[in-house]
């Protein structure tokens, strides 16, 4: 096929676009790959349209391979299956929401494991229907607070999501490693950077989870790594290292002392070290208690506190997944009114422990670890309370913030962080979708058997960007071959008939042995076509110019830069044998 | 490739659904090919998506062989647009509507003009840019009153819209033809029976246009045609043929009667026929006058008489037509009693020009023609009151109904009327939507030249219906080789090992000859599997029976019903050649 510039429905632009800040967003725009239509909703021009199908294409083929079998929902949903599940409330903003002509109520669907379990409930009813692999590439809905970036987070957006059914765990298992290593095909093959991360399930419900995060400066996501043992985890789902426990025998006993005005760490540390304890005070030898409200969907409101070092803050994030799926919010002024026992700035164990408060710690709060922390009245602290001697919290929640430093949980070295984009989630839902829906088959045994379900998915419009996000230069965009809107752009930068008739057939010519040829015949001047080239960022550019008298004709790799003279003759065959 | 039953996410049904009332809706559900969600909202199963994905693959193939060039828009769209148009509002209640969290106003894409219109005028800027086609092919939303017939009406359902934009109406004409020959050749390889019918603009505007209407008597649409000459519209289009006038010389003297309580046509009919008047009266011969109120958007109300033949009612659907953009409504005894001139059941021409009310008039009642009809006064009725001597309407309208034997327009012949299922509608829509957007390009002398728009659309989900529809029979599905879910049924009916073995050798051959083969593996009885062969409707069937044993198979074509022995040796080959 060869599409001609002079035709093809596409503006370069020179600027870059007002509110774009990252540079996929810029050069998709400039590049006249996609537009935006609202916030967080893009429309598809010819070239971009193209790179979205040939991923699509490939995301099909590694699906397909994997015996994902591929169906299609509506968008359009109706509410009562995720009224059933609660995700119609859970969803909160995020759920398109809207009623037809009759006032009933639908919802634009932002993940499908509600039908697809009605469905496979609806078809199969016995054990020996699975395991089943299905799959739908469909556009999804999420009304997202910060539309950012482009396609990077649309609110309208491509979307590959696949569910696995099985009717015992190590099918599940062998549903979620096929996935996890299509999913590594799939990201190889699109010449994408990646980690996998370990992750928590976030409003999914479920059990084992991990991410494949495109590593990227500007990705929202924030992971760790360990570089000597590859271990790597998104902040939600670090599990901190648990130092040994310490021996009770002879640790000094807790001491209450009259610490003044020092309801911040910094004042407690401060007042530590001027108070002649005979060692030098960190804020991490403090324990800080946070205290909050959570609630289970439906549920009442209960106090929680958090116990964690002082040195470090709760991170919303990690608060949040190891909640999951309650809600919390923070203790307001009227509700430390209600409770006269908290002392804000005083709190300690002691006393939430004594008025039954529930009280989670840090996983570094082992038994026999010794802490400065409130004493339950205005104006004292406690020194030297001993976790497992002096007080015996409730559990432990990974609520605290983690560090680059912090040691990873495997031992084998410090954690680093880095930031990446989610562009694919494998995930053990487990039974929680079979148990909303009582989806059962009949088992080898004659009794009934609760479906476990996997749910998968990959960012299909998304990855467009996130390729253009790692594989850009200063000059524009850089595709590899795979998704590439064409195999080679011919450039015409010779003005002379010949010439121009010569790029024609070498077009004709490349375009007989199977390419996907792109030709520059507009009027423009060389300097403008060389430009859009290398904005446009097919891999291979072959330059009709000068060389053309003597016979030869330029190609040039868009990927190192490198450029190399062709003879015209056999132009079109060694070109391809070049580009591969 | 090779799918095999045993491993297909299919059930099959034995019964008809419930609600189901046309034949394709009752086997698509019955075969397994789509499931109902809600109320015009479907899922494909695996063997449906397979269908639209063939018939989207033909339909993407002639539009790009047009020139036309594929782009994506998004389906959720903001409002400003559409309101710029007046769609916002006009659309009425068969729009989506909804709200994100910022409280702005989106709406589900019901047909995209407004938006190709503003990418146009985006990239565009010079007449050297055109002609251009774009299209796409996506998901459209319209919230039907009476969503039926399965996906022949759905409410989000597959559509290949086009648009093309042109600087003359030359441009537009070859723009608009290339459309109607890309459907043809669409049509004609879906294998789909139908008519080409004029067509007026309904909501979107415009001038020329006409539908591509399938031949299926559960069509919603009725259309006329004439034998004789190929005529066909559809009963919105249909122009009425018009009488010769008749010279007014001659004609008696318009005489008023007092003709009692006679406020209808057939008691006025009963009254002519006792008075005297030397001939037979029928309701043909009265002119019945309909009043109305129309209104153009963000207009006032105003008053509209519509005259008839006393013998064809107002067709609802003409009349809304024929009023386009304009609304318009029935007067009610509130607005009668507003208008004391206007005598219910003796409402006549002569009053209506005098009190100044808008006249428009059958295209039947052409100078010369004598009508008995209202005196404006209560009890009293005019004969021989001739248009063109006695009154002069404001101009005709086509709003009577159309009625099976009417001449048709050409003057061939009668007009027999059918129905049909529209699946194509091609449409000059001129300047109407540049004109709202303002949408000019410098023309070749330097000034700006108005863009002219033809819009173009298919049903490509309505067709997977549409083929089911035309093709079935009383054993099931029957689809053409072009658009089956695959091109040969190998059915297993034979117990033996070895014969087992072979007919999966043989599938393989097929597949490796470059068939896509679906395998029945399963251990049903051979009866079961038969009549799952003839319900799913491959158009080629296989059956590996008892014929084993002397080496041949049996090959059955699912259209004709033919079956022929086939030596299982070259069976493969020889299988491929006939099925073509």
């Amino acid at each position: 096929m060869i599409t001609r510039m002079s035709e093809l429905f596409l503006r370069t632009l020179r600027d870059d676009p007002a509110d774009a800040e990252v540079a996929s967003h810029k050069l998709l725009i400039r590049a006249g790959y996609v537009r935006p239509v609202g916030p967080g909703l893009y429309s598809w021009l010819p070239l971009g349209l193209k790179v979205l199908r040939k991923i699509e294409g490939i995301v099909r083929d590694e699906m397909t391979a994997i015996g994902g079998q591929e169906i299609l929902f509506p968008a359009l949903l109706p509410r009562a299956p995720y009224e059933t599940t609660n995700r119609w409330t859970e969803y909160g903003d995020t759920l398109f929401r809207l009623q037809d002509r009759r006032d009933n109520d639908y919802l634009l669907g932002p993940t499908h494991e509600e039908m697809f379990t009605l469905t496979v409930k609806g078809e199969y009813s016995s054990y020996k229907d699975f395991p089943l692999i299905l799959f739908q590439i469909q556009n999804k809905y999420r009304d997202e607070a910060r539309p950012r970036a482009g396609i990077l987070r649309g609110r309208e957006f491509l979307m590959k999501d696949s569910y696995s059914f099985d009717i015992d765990d190590d099918g599940l298992k062998n549903a979620y490693h096929a996935h996890r290593e299509a999913y590594q095909r799939i990201f190889a093959r699109l010449g994408v950077r990646y980690v996998i991360v370990s992750a928590v399930s976030g409003a999914m419900g479920g059990s084992a989870s991990e991410e494949f995060l495109a590593e990227s400066e500007v990705g929202e996501d924030t992971y760790v790594r360990c570089l000597e043992s590859g271990y790597a985890a998104n902040v939600e789902a670090v599990i901190t290292a648990v130092p040994e426990s310490i021996p009770l025998d002879g640790l000094p006993e807790a001491t209450v002392y009259e610490t003044g005005d020092t309801p911040t760490i910094a004042t407690l540390v401060e007042w530590a070290n001027g108070a002649g304890l005979g060692r030098t005070v960190t804020a991490a030898d403090t324990l800080k208690n946070v205290l909050l409200k959570t609630r289970t969907p439906g549920g009442e409101w209960e106090l929680l506190a958090v116990g964690v070092p002082g040195d470090r803050e709760v991170d919303d994030k990690r608060l949040g997944a190891a909640l999951e799926p309650a809600e919390y919010a923070m203790l307001d002024d009227a509700d430390f009114a209600r409770y006269p026992f908290l002392k804000k700035g005083y709190i300690g164990p002691k006393g939430l422990l004594a008025n039954g408060v529930r009280y989670l710690v840090d996983p570094r709060v082992v038994d026999g670890t010794a802490w400065i922390t409130g004493a339950d009245e205005v104006g004292k602290h406690v020194v030297d309370l001993v976790a497992g001697r002096d007080f015996t919290p409730d559990g432990t929640i990974e609520a605290a913030e983690v560090r680059e430093g912090d040691p990873s949980p495997d031992g084998a070295g410090p954690l680093v962080a880095a930031r990446g984009i989610e562009i694919g989630h494998v995930f053990q839902l487990g039974r929680k979708y079979a148990d909303a829906f009582t989806a059962d088959v009949l088992g080898e045994d004659g009794k009934p058997v609760r479906l476990t379900m996997g749910s998968y998915g990959i960012g299909v419009s998304r990855m467009v960007a996130v390729i253009a996000e790692q594989q850009h230069d200063e000059l524009g965009l850089r595709w590899p071959a795979a998704v590439s809107p064409f195999d080679v752009h011919v450039v015409i930068a010779n003005k002379d008939a010949e010439a121009r008739a010569g790029a024609t057939e070498l077009a004709a010519d490349l375009d007989r042995l199977g390419a996907d040829v792109l030709l520059d015949d507009r009027s423009a001047s060389p300097g403008v076509k060389f430009k859009d080239a290398e904005l446009l960022g097919v891999p291979w550019i072959v330059v009709v110019g000068r060389g053309w008298a003597d016979g030869v004709v330029e190609l040039r790799d868009r990927f190192t830069g490198e450029k190399r003279d062709v003879a015209v003759d056999a132009a079109a065959t060694e070109i391809l044998a070049a580009i591969g």
